[in-house]
């Protein structure tokens, strides 16, 4: 597949124009990877259509976020070869195979763990070598000392964190590795709904740890995918 | 000293009217320590008219908090026998004896040591034996692990932590003991000033951790005078 | 049961690890209680696996908190021997012996019960002799001056108010005693779901006040525990 | 002088345009005093100017209000008769005679003063009799006990307060007048330069406070000045 | 009904526990009304006891607000001789006597109407004389201009205003009476559920203006309450 | 039709008084479109009142707004003449004939479509040449450098965006005409419900964009048609 | 002056790339007016050198903003033909020739006139017929209604107000042109330093009414710069 | 050097304890690079000591960073062979050979360039190929555009974007591999000192793309350096 770099004409070219949505087909060739779907607020028809139309033009994993169990079915009806996994509540066409980048994505408490099964889920759907720890929280530090071999034995640490974005410090300390911070809308109260682990992340005294969107695993994995990739020389 | 109970008249006698200011001289026999005094905002007629009320009407040790060297000073001057700290900001009159109950003031990087030396000020000056530790931040989990002895060896905790809130969950996962969390405004950005660490310190994990105000090292340390004073049975 | 203190090694025999939880064996000895189930977020089989290797690694009192009635039914047949109580949302297995420790739970009105009743379940549960005192916000003061001598003569005073915060300054310069204050998210418009009393209780002038998260009677009562140990001379 | 009721008309004739400010010449008629000057970010000449044009349009006290001592001396230098009082940073031309209408002005602590002074100095140059009672933050209950009476027989209460909102609610529900608080920026951390006092005190318990903008004594004062109007029958 | 003044003893008599509740029974001698019980958050059972033991120990008028048809129905039907009304969510006993002081209650638009309701009902039970005008935004400017006579009538004017707080601005420019000022959570967006009104109502140019907590129509009649009684000499 | 300029008395006559609602008659005369109606809190009886006050005293197009399809049964069954759309929630009755000034409605992704429908409708309503382009979010650039020419030919752009407020700031760099900038609450986490996209959006870096209410496609409609206004002449 | 379109290429040609600045060559020819200098945080030499590129490149008006009196007497100096004015901060080469289009720039007070200065310092420098109306806030409604004429027969308004957003509101309803409203965050407290006014405006019932970011008169002036072309027939 | 993993004895022998700073010597072993010196809040004298303690027991680049003149003069006299440049603010000793992973480091505007500045000097000390790339802010697109193959040849991205947060979810569409954000606290108004920014980022519909704390350069850098040493192989 020729990559078109010029302006306009790959534009008008390259987007696949259903109306309603406008599919990034050249994504594929810029990034590596096709369009990834969000599924809330699309209709079952719309969804179906953009997921063809990537099928048809793309060659790659085409991938729907946080699609209920319903949705899934109707759209996996109408367009075979998906499977749905209802924990990360992915739904996969194509997947890649699995390649020898290894992710570790890591959860403070039981509560993360939605979030953390969206990265595992997408990290493995895009070819990544993902395994979790879970509920290494760091009121008691031992659990996350015991899991230290393993975590420096990683080329990149996914960490999803609720009320105790502490968590994201300690694994950022610890590893030489790229760690990405998912904070996690768990807890109550002071916690904001996420917007705490949030800005703890970023106040963070470790060092060159990097921070996505509340309750994104989704971009926690992309975030990974992006560093496979420049680790493989691709560009 | 007898202590008064009876509402209204017990009032009227207990407070020193200076017209700028009401001093409760009550409240050493209410609560075991003299009205500290908060510097800021005072003028030095003021704050001399309030100490020289207080050494009068109480017996126990007399505070200024947050008083810079000038004020300090002309203070210091005009009633004798105060010792003046720089570090702490502190200026104290008649500090109590050195008692037996030990806390430990640990501090996560070297922008929370004016935070933790006030704390540590007030202690000493109320007769707690405490101690320092300096510079135990998260990011280099050994450091907080090389004292864990002496940290499960205290009665009481107090943990200043500015951009890294991280270290008093930490810490509460580690001791038996009661741990005051002080948020300290240090940092930038998404620290906000120290918003950010008091809102993560509330939503930490570490079961029992209690928190006072921003920068407050004086409310920490008057926490666990609390604490102090019932473990030592008085009431 | 021989405490460790050995990091890596303890870490790794202290923890359980079930998959989806890592079970912290170890806290019990640590920090004289073992680790409290937070319910929410948790599956039935979750709660009843994390649960039942808790009964069966330590010796203490097993609490499960924040669990619905239905939930609490099907965890407690499961796990037999188990207690729930429907105001404090409480599931407590072998509850400790009532102690001498007294607390005084005390709300400013009718809204914060059901926080006070987490608090006041926990605490029992832990063994704290604690009682409780509705209704005495300080829009009619006399009410908590008439229980001015039950505060005076308690050990540890916890304040669960919400529109009201200010009952905890009140309370805070009526006692020797340490005083945790719980912010309660009941109330409106500027309540701002206890946003508001958070931060109004740190910014108290009642010295030596300790704030924990909003609605966590749980976390308020945990404090306590900590005094009540480091009071008992348990280290 | 006669009311103009007539819209346009009115208006055209009613405001003094003197280019950089409308001066609104009928609110004396309106509303029983005359504009009042905010003073920053006015130059010397502009106030002078305003002030002018009030003293020949209007027949009733002046007021320049957050003026600093050097403008007022320029300001006074021009425009004879006025008396500039430091605390209370106001400028005044012919004060109204002392009325009978009385007002308490309460502070919780030292460093509320300046807004109590501005409070106390707009009160008394509009002709009511309002007095001062300093300190009385209810860390030491006894103290805002001992004013009661006084409180109970104002005609209204203005309370300044600001680490402490909580005093606000306990004179609110002492009293049977109306209470106008003020939150006070003074204190730190989360204070948030007087937010958390404002929040607190619209969530307050004390049925029928009412509240006003951070700081000002001035328009407590003349939220005090409406209701004696009203209570001396003018309309 | 002799008022009782002194401390302690007279709060220990002026309250009746219920357990759940203590009613400030004190209050109606204090304050010129009884204690008003809030709805929200208490069962049938609590909020009958309490309005039980208010008609027994008080004389004057007794209210529950924010109540809904069922519940209403529930306590209406086992506390005889209350009325309730569905727009104003009131169920009242005794309702107070018309009196002759005018209040008028101000709405920038339809969906300000609850919250005008419960101002109104308030109003009326405590016996002012209370009247509505609706729907009078500043968007149609000519609209409240032609109220303007009804309005400058009137001893006080409650403003209840959502998207458009500035109602209250200039309300309070054209009259000389009280302005109490109601901030209401309609609208979306930016309007931040009220908070926007509330801050923008305070930040107002309208000197002497007053304001409450956000949708609370109680709060701003009890205000108006605390004025009238002091407008009649009552103190 | 006559316009009234002569204040009060044009007041009085201009609005019609419902009870519920005071209908701005006058507002076609002075601003060129009746009055609209916000559906959301108002009854089906309400909306049918105002709806035929406007239709008999206005002679332009009369739009009811947020309307759910049942409430537009109902009322469309008692006002005939009226046409509904369930994708902008618009029931319209008289909308203008088409005009010449070209508006187009630009989304950055498919959950801003509701948003831009609200806008779409009420344009065409008030008679401006309305068409849509959809998601032409930044992260694929070609596709909006793809629409490049229709943006530029356009009188007016509206850019709806959520969760990538960028758009605003690529489209306002390449057209000439004005930008009205409408955020979108759709995303979730940082996005803060559009308050996010709102901000970003008054902090964009290109030059004269404007922004109106969060989620308000038909705030963004409105001031479009005062723009059309203004280029046809019409004042 | 020719424009070009096609994507890279004219890209590449557009831009003057100086190094620390890549100046926009080609956006007089896309949007009507050279790229707008922002003054703060760039260096005397770094203005020199983009004002020297665009007076070479374009042919239209060159504008330097927020600049003091020390820089703009620098600049000035080196790059001849320009004209500083100290009010609006404005250094301007160039000016466009007075055009027809009308603009009013009103403010709500005195506090209000640097933005408005700003923003009136635009409008004429880039050729739109500008004149301002100075403080006619809305507690004196009778102010704005006297101006009425004036502000009906503009082409565009601008309202600047700080404490007083609800000018926006109340112009806004007036007339039937475009209204830019700018917040000021003059004013203190609950204003929020204009975050109060910003989000007041929005949440304004007048239809329509679009907003800026704070304090930015340059904003709303390039507003009504993209509208006066629109209206021209310019595209 | 050997790498010690054993808990306790490695946190002892790994830290040089100076009293007020417990420099983690471990680190360079641990993360690739020794403790980096964060200057603000320090004096001279505790960043010569923490220097000389990484200079002797580190092999690698030591930084200071956010180091004014005065003080690097003060230390670096101090402390031979290491270099100071003020537009970065960064004091650097024995800076890492040149290496190949090319990083690119773009701005949005002139403001943005002293964070910028920081990014591109830490990346350079610690062996990183960095270029800048500035003031190709999305306003004028093809600025961007015309820098597209420069940011696609590149390893990884550095996007430091103030006011103009969306040129990170512009460029993180562009290009395939890691772009790490910086929001920057220029601007001013709605930017609220970059926490608008910082949100925005998040919000992003860029795929992948991660955020550090505002203004820090550093953060980027060291985020870019972990990455690095993936690619490299290093763990």
């Amino acid at each position: 597949m020729t990559r078109q770099r010029d302006g306009g004409q790959a534009g008008a070219a390259a987007a696949l124009d259903l109306g309603y949505a406008r599919v990034d087909t050249d994504r594929e060739s810029r990034q590596g990877l096709p369009e990834v779907v969000y599924g809330p607020g699309k209709t079952t028809g719309q969804i179906r259509g953009i997921v063809t139309g990537l099928l048809t033009h793309n060659a790659g994993p085409v991938l729907v976020t946080r699609l209920d169990e319903e949705t899934a079915a109707a759209v996996g009806g109408a367009v075979p070869g998906g499977r749905y996994d209802a924990a990360s509540r992915l739904l996969v066409w194509r997947p890649a195979p699995a390649g020898s980048f290894r992710v570790t994505v890591v959860t403070a408490g039981t509560a993360d763990l939605p979030v953390a099964a969206e990265a595992l889920g997408v990290c493995r759907a895009v070819g990544l070598a993902a395994t979790a720890v879970a509920d290494v929280g760091v009121a008691g530090l031992d659990r996350v000392l015991a899991v230290r071999d393993q975590l420096q034995a990683s080329d990149a640490v996914i960490v999803a964190a609720g009320m105790e974005g502490a968590l994201a410090s300690v694994v950022g300390g610890l590893v030489r590795c790229p760690v990405v911070a998912v904070p996690v809308s768990s807890g109550y109260g002071a916690g904001l709904e996420g917007v705490t682990a949030l800005l703890a992340m970023h106040a963070s005294c470790a060092a060159g740890l990097t921070v996505v969107n509340i309750d994104s695993g989704f971009a926690a994995a992309m975030a990974v995918h992006r560093i496979a990739q420049v680790a493989a020389g691709r560009r």
